[in-house]
């Protein structure tokens, strides 16, 4: 998981060590520098920054690659979380990244770094666990290396196909468009703070919670439906909070954005209310939802919204919209205020 | 590096903790056949076992995915390796396994455990060395993720393609083919044992077991060469060692090996004699010197040795030969004796 160092406070800049970076996003623009000196590659059509690498293995063809470590130090605590549900986890992360590209899982590979004193059953629910939500997308698990490590490591490489029209990404935002998530956020930070305080939510809420944060559904069948139009400019999953992603969209595409309204989890808005917090950045803060963030042509929104709904009976949430300029900002009580990123980031 | 824990005496079974494993190839088959239980995927062509996945992203397509972890504590060691080598023999490992199955290196994707205290240059350098030797090959890196961890992860995933008619694996040799190795064993071994007593070797014995311990050059080219020939039956590399990865090839092949003579690196044998050991069991067991292991029909292995050396400047060293059975025994003054596994194995 990642929001199990939440007592990290936001927006604190690491003091100890020689690491000097404020954020991943930094972290990852100085990698992308020095990789992107590398000589151009016909066959590789984008670089570091999108959910996924996209290339070209012939002319009709294009495959997505993506890659997401856990690490148990940073991302899951074993006395919250079953083997099963870890392995669930790891994998959903990511085919949610294939879904932010529209494309449909092939094959994933497994690279384990294994403590001592992980026996034998728990690695085999760990892959259980992997199998079970690859399988519902048909993402067989084609290979992998395994080693000793002084921590539990899951670190996985999903592939996706996609058709070449219908290829996403997160630059391509337009100015006007409505921005909207395929689902209420907030639900597996939910089901992370109930792991604490499991008597915080009546027992149906705090079911859905717990699932939302153990078993997450990636959004890959929507993914890919949603990629099919071209009414759909942009697309990412929202895993590290809507409040860190978004920005991301924007920086892609060159503009900025207005979060009108942040639609909230049942469950997420009991907990929040409980903690004293208001639900609306609650949800904000929230990653791993895998939910997909999408800008849509605004006068295609609502047709796109009720085939959508009928297509998958849930709903499209429209959060808010695209205009010109850079940054974010959120709409609180008719005013406008800039948006802080309180999502998740490994290096704060 | 993969034979840092060389302390840990051959042979000995673990005895604290609850990993029950005796050997890697004991996990991995636990692992396959919870893997093997998923239904099958008509376009992933094997499964777990060969040096990478193959995968058909169309009818005329073949595509190779391999993934390999490098672990601080178990891999290498900061104070004999710079960040730049580090990065070098990661992504070297990859496109070792790349260049098994005769594929072209296409992409990487790389994944990273950052621990507390490693700073920007450090980590400009580990990527430096991915990109130098990914460069030679054409095989560019295509995106990753990053988080901290509590001790360097790199976990590189490797994408090839290859002709489907020269798609080679393990599982090929047949009783009488010739075995052989496109170059000596044992230098990056001695490289490793240099870092402890640096005086061991003439300078120029000391340069090359650096070198190849450092800044390992993987048999891309060769690789792709011998794939070409409808003559060589089997193919992987002998990263952990001759004596661990001849039993493998036997073991998917379903048949028997004869060592007859092992080719021993200059800079090994001198090594070997220093610390009073047989430069063939030292070689036998070295790791990591990323050389191909090939089975040839016995018809063919002379005019293609002579092809190979005509195209590359350098030998194939012939090792011994196939034969029908199981097990692998060596021949010694004259006798066979059966071949104790004495290579890297991170589970024992």
């Amino acid at each position: 998981l990642r929001r199990d160092d939440a007592r990290v406070p936001h927006g604190a800049r690491r003091s100890s060590g020689s690491l000097t970076y404020r954020s991943e996003d930094e972290l990852v623009a100085q990698l992308r520098e020095i990789v992107e000196a590398q000589p151009a590659n016909r066959r590789l059509l984008n670089r570091i920054g999108d959910d996924a690498a996209l290339w070209q293995p012939s002319r009709s063809h294009r495959a997505v690659i993506t890659t997401d470590a856990l690490i148990e130090s940073r991302h899951f605590r074993r006395d919250t979380m079953s083997f099963h549900d870890i392995g669930w986890r790891a994998m959903a992360a990511n085919l949610s990244d294939l879904a932010a590209m529209g494309s449909r899982p092939v094959l994933a590979t497994v690279a384990l770094g294994i403590p001592d004193g992980l026996n034998a059953p728990d690695l085999a629910e760990l892959y259980r666990g992997m199998l079970a939500v690859g399988k519902r997308y048909a993402c067989a698990i084609a290979g992998g290396d395994t080693t000793r490590a002084s921590e539990l490591v899951i670190s996985i490489t999903a592939v996706g196909e996609v058709r070449p029209s219908n290829v996403k990404g997160r630059a391509g935002a337009l100015p006007g468009d409505v921005l909207a998530v395929t689902g209420p956020l907030g639900a597996s930070r939910a089901g992370l703070d109930l792991a604490d305080n499991p008597y915080m939510l009546a027992p149906y809420l705090a079911q859905a919670a717990l699932r939302a944060h153990r078993t997450p559904e990636p959004r890959v069948n929507e993914g890919r439906w949603l990629a099919a139009s071209t009414n759909v400019h942009a697309m990412m999953d929202v895993s590290d909070g809507l409040s860190t992603d978004l920005p991301r969209m924007c920086a892609a595409s060159r503009c900025a954005a207005v979060i009108e309204d942040v639609p909230v989890a049942d469950c997420a808005r009991e907990v929040a209310h409980a903690r004293g917090e208001d639900p609306q950045a609650y949800a904000l803060a929230g990653g791993e939802d895998f939910e997909l963030l999408i800008a849509v042509n605004v006068r295609a929104f609502r047709h796109l919204s009720e085939r959508f709904t009928k297509r998958f009976g849930r709903s499209l949430h429209r959060v808010g919209h695209v205009r010109k300029g850079s940054g974010v900002t959120i709409v609180r009580g008719g005013a406008e205020e800039a948006l802080e990123s309180t999502g998740w980031d490994p290096f704060r």
